[in-house]
């Protein structure tokens, strides 16, 4: 709940401007104990992979950030997507 | 970047007394044009299936928010993973 929260208080509701085609995600892992492989950056390769399924985005697009910190990692992955056709070719 | 500022300022860093093992997945889509089909709803299937592959967990466990409004899509997963050893047992 906090993040729709957070989703609602930064971004601008008016994007229709900006008109970019854009996809966040967002996975953040709580680790109950410490020194154990993350397994994140191998669920980044298949979150691409399923993604890449639904649009056909290129890998030079997508963005990716990852941190770890005590417990916790978070992977960031920012994808600017290819702009669509308003209206289907004829 | 703007939402490692939000985990950072949001979350305990003191996590270690709750010792739960959690996996949070945000999907934000900003879409160019309206009016689209979502896919959201399929790339939450797929993006489940791929993190059961790493992580026993059940689907009981994995609360789940989805909201739209104007040109933005949020797919929120939580998800309570079961507690590990923190030792392998031999």
């Amino acid at each position: 709940m906090g993040l729709l929260d957070y989703f609602r208080s930064n971004q601008p509701k008016s994007s229709a401007n900006v008109a970019k085609e854009r996809l966040q995600i967002l996975v953040a892992h709580d680790r109950a104990t410490r020194g154990q492989p993350s397994y994140l950056p191998q669920l980044q390769q298949e979150i691409l992979a399923v993604i890449r399924k639904y649009v056909d985005v290129d890998l030079d697009a997508v963005s990716v950030n990852y941190e770890q910190e005590d417990s916790r990692e978070i992977l960031e992955l920012n994808i600017v997507l290819p702009d669509v056709p308003s209206a289907p070719r004829i």
